[in-house]
């Protein structure tokens, strides 16, 4: 037996160096490995979802200079799984050359929602009434101008599916940060949309279509593609917001914008993401062109592909690690059943292991009939996590 | 910097050994990432195509029988990127507990054309004229028989795209092979159709749509699917005898059996293979579930997907590398134009070098229109390998 040595393919063209290991990297390396493109995997340990699946990755801490140093060396590009590298750190690597994809000068809006909301404002972009508060008495004025409690506040910055927020009624339920908070009003929602755009360092972007996200304690529960029912004047306004943010922010790859549909026919921004993105999962099997390829194309400064919808509906489920010991869920187990029951199911296991509300999975199904379409996909991912417990169709 | 080192996925299921490492088992990586199933793959080489996109290949000679146990070891089946692997050592392995699919038994047939055809006339499936021959004598007895030269002469093993087939005028062409050759009658065909089938050992089958192939100097070159204009009856006739083939020779994984369709309306077996095949990467972008999925749904004995195409006419065509100093194609460099010209064709670029003839690529387009869809994948794929020089639409 002989262990192969870390090679260069042989075939002329640019890697991609890719900072964190989780399932977005993991999707990102099926659409790399399409297009002929190497990637370089910069993972937080060395069985997670996308170290898995790529050829020698490196393992350590994205907050290392030296490592990140390390894993960009010789590659065209950087791009990341998750937004969370140091900023000064990419300023630092493009000083040195590195093309970093987004950019630090993009990802502090997604990084940091107090500078994300105070730049959608300057550009006059679509958001909830919001203020940066940082004590009892500033939250109760915040309050006051909103029309009362409850408002939301969230930290600043390393939140994510539903961490780091909080719905508070009165102020001193302000959580002691130490620094700033961002407060907002808690928006009258219908629904919550979203949009991606991929965006080229030429300036080109594609658009997909708006979708709506179903979101279950903080985290997104499913996707429809199209959002249905959604007024075409409100699909196109969402969609200029995100192409508007993507052009006056310079980003370069995935953006995605979450957005409120308020019960007055509006949109508000809700938050940004700087990468490829769940809202976007269901464009792996529902789109021409997946927003992992788009991300790809991106980065590298290719020319983007067709972000248009394959069926008239697609819908998306996550698969969450189950939430009782009596619903712990099931993965591999759970293939005989759901690929019996279903063959036009589409299945994404991501290599990790179970625990409660995490990411999983998802399941895919698309076709003419919305309801057949979000039955067959819930099914699918009730089965996987456990929360669907025969083949009645309870789901 | 940390290199990664073996690692199992933290995931209770199963994983996969390939053996090989050429494009196939590329491919079949990316369904693997999907299903959340880790290949242990076994490649001729640190570089090729497969062994660029899996965690920690193993590289070493196919036909060691230690190597193979060591690929094997752990796995629950061990599937195959090519069909040379000994049988005497996959009985082996099977006799040592370790599953193979396809097995020895099924697997001689794609390896041995002179067992092909004797199996496949036993079995009264429809086969061009055929012979075993030692000797001059014993071509021009076989030639006498089916009308006189020139007839098809086979090495019985080893031979692929073209290679091992020569169209002989007379006895004395007969290569001194040191073993019986097939002769073959030389069919008058209209075309070439190929049929794939998915089987499980539990015995399950799916069927894709037929499809035409054509071939450029015994390789492969473009695949549509369906096959135009094929007489309903006739594609049945096809799929019947690519399921009875699976069946009766209990392959399991994909088989693909290209035919002859001959200018008086049958269909002839020509050539079997079992393992996901070049008539099958339209798949990829048009069907529901790819051949490479199914293959490893079929191995790990999962109920199969839908194999219905997802558009009208798909249309692959290969990239294959240019045949003179003047057109040794472009690869990577061929992306800004192809993918400006349509955002809606799909590229799948192999991580090969680029050698004279060498599948390193392929280019797929679908959709209503099969002029446009066929002129679309055309001309990606003369892009990159150099036989279209421009973007007025030569090809």
């Amino acid at each position: 037996m002989t262990a192969a040595g870390a090679g260069d393919s042989p075939v002329d063209g640019p890697t991609v160096a890719v900072v964190g290991g989780g399932q977005l990297a993991r999707m990102m390396q099926q659409a790399a490995i399409g297009l002929g493109v190497p990637l370089r995997l910069l993972a937080e340990g060395a069985d997670v979802s996308a170290a898995q699946v790529v050829r020698d990755p490196l393992v350590g801490d994205y907050r290392n200079l030296d490592l990140l140093r390390e894993v960009g060396r010789g590659c065209a590009v950087m791009t990341f799984d998750h937004e969370h590298v140091p900023t000064a750190h990419l300023h630092a690597l493009e000083a040195e050359g590195l093309a970093c994809r987004p950019g630090p000068g993009a990802l502090v809006h997604a990084q940091d929602k107090l500078v994300m909301r105070e730049r959608l404002t300057a550009l006059d972009l679509p958001c909830p009434r919001w203020r940066s508060v940082s004590d009892a008495a500033g939250l109760d004025a915040f309050a006051a101008s909103v029309g009362g409690y409850p408002v939301v506040v969230k930290t600043p910055r390393g939140g994510y599916d539903g961490k780091g927020v909080w719905v508070v009624d009165d102020g001193s339920g302000l959580p002691d940060a130490g620094t700033p908070l961002l407060a907002e009003e808690r928006v009258d929602f219908a629904r919550e949309l979203a949009v991606l755009v991929a965006r080229s360092p030429s300036g080109q972007s594609a658009v997909y279509p708006v979708v709506e996200s179903v979101q279950r304690r903080g985290v997104c529960r499913e996707v429809t593609a199209p959002a249905p029912g959604l007024a075409p004047e409100l699909a196109v306004a969402a969609q200029q917001v995100a192409l508007g943010i993507a052009g006056a922010l310079d980003v370069t790859g995935v953006l995605a914008v979450e957005l409120f549909e308020t019960r007055d026919g509006r949109v508000l921004v809700n938050e940004l993401a700087m990468r490829p993105h769940n809202t976007g999962h269901w464009s792996i099997d529902g789109a021409v062109t997946s927003q992992f390829e788009n991300h790809l194309r991106a980065v590298l400064d290719l020319p983007l592909g067709d972000t248009r919808a394959r069926a008239p509906w697609t819908v998306m489920v996550n698969i969450l690690g189950g939430e009782s010991d009596a619903a712990v869920g099931r993965l591999f187990e759970g293939y005989p059943h759901v690929l019996a029951r279903d063959p036009g199911v589409r299945v994404h296991l991501y290599g990790k292991a179970v625990r409660p509300g995490r990411k999983v999975g998802h399941t895919t199904a698309f076709g003419a009939d919305l309801d057949r379409v979000r039955e067959r996909a819930r099914h699918a991912a009730g089965w996987f996590d456990g929360t669907v417990d025969d083949s009645e169709g309870e789901s």
